[in-house]
């Protein structure tokens, strides 16, 4: 088996398909699409990573509707999506790197979600070096007999007090 | 059949149980267990018009992972949760209203994922009036026959460029 590129608590197998996240329990789970899911994420992170754009893009389902970490309040379609990735990447120089942590994978048989921790490394083209932690969840639905990512929602919180980000927050 | 409190562009079925949602096409759904979801929505958002804690928290597994609005990162287990959710309804003065709209609902058949827009209007005790969009994503597990919520993401955009919560976005 390859090595996962997900570190941290792993939705890990136990019993008859119960599976437990931090010491939390979710039951019962299907094991093979589970892994299927894992796969998607770690293609997902490579291609992220060599700022492939037509590989990351290669998770999506054509009709993906995204919120993402910065304005608007939603994408929809792939083709805003992509552009919002590509918008992404031109805003860095150089590597861009990212890490799951803490992932749950709730899978059915052909609908399952994928949430945890992310974090964001890289510097901007301003010079600025961003390091921060975000959260992400994404759905998928089997179309075809292939998981295809039909939603994603990743954030930072925000402090109301002041109307910032919270952008140093530590899992 | 009740009136649904969830308002504008519903998921709504066709044909063979394929689903559009703003003109994009989700198929096939399972039509029954995404109006059990849609009964689910409709109950927490009475419940949080009423700031009825123990009717919201019906709605969620014990072992629920949410990402909320505010710090931090992530809430553990419902007890963390509750608590979120008692230090919001403490921080307003009088009703809180909240609106749901853009729902689509992805189900299979023992898990499912509904996301939309949410409208926050209410009063702080501090005197400020708020109003905002926000973006939800549910997730979803039937367990023992049951749909409980197994994870929350709520969050708003940030912009980057000045470090500030987007709370002026409207869909």
């Amino acid at each position: 088996m390859r090595r996962l590129l997900i570190t941290g608590a792993i939705l890990t197998a136990m019993g008859g398909g119960a599976a437990t996240y931090n010491g939390l329990t979710f039951a019962p789970a299907h094991a093979s699409e589970r892994d299927e899911i894992r796969q998607v994420l770690d293609r997902w992170v490579e291609a992220f990573r060599a700022r492939d754009i037509p590989a990351v893009m290669s998770i999506y389902a054509p009709d993906v509707v995204a919120y993402d970490i910065t304005p608007p309040l939603r994408f929809r379609g792939i083709d805003a999506y992509r552009k919002d990735y590509e918008d992404y990447f031109d805003a860095y120089d150089g590597p861009v790197d990212v890490e799951l942590r803490d992932v749950a994978i709730v899978a059915g048989k052909d609908v399952a979600v994928a949430f945890g921790l992310e974090r964001f490394k890289g510097k901007l083209k301003s010079g600025d070096v961003t390091d921060f932690w975000a959260r992400f969840t994404s759905a998928f639905r089997k179309i075809d007999g292939k998981w295809l990512d039909v939603h994603d929602h990743d954030s930072v919180p925000i402090d109301f007090a002041t109307g910032r980000a919270s952008l140093d927050l530590k899992p």
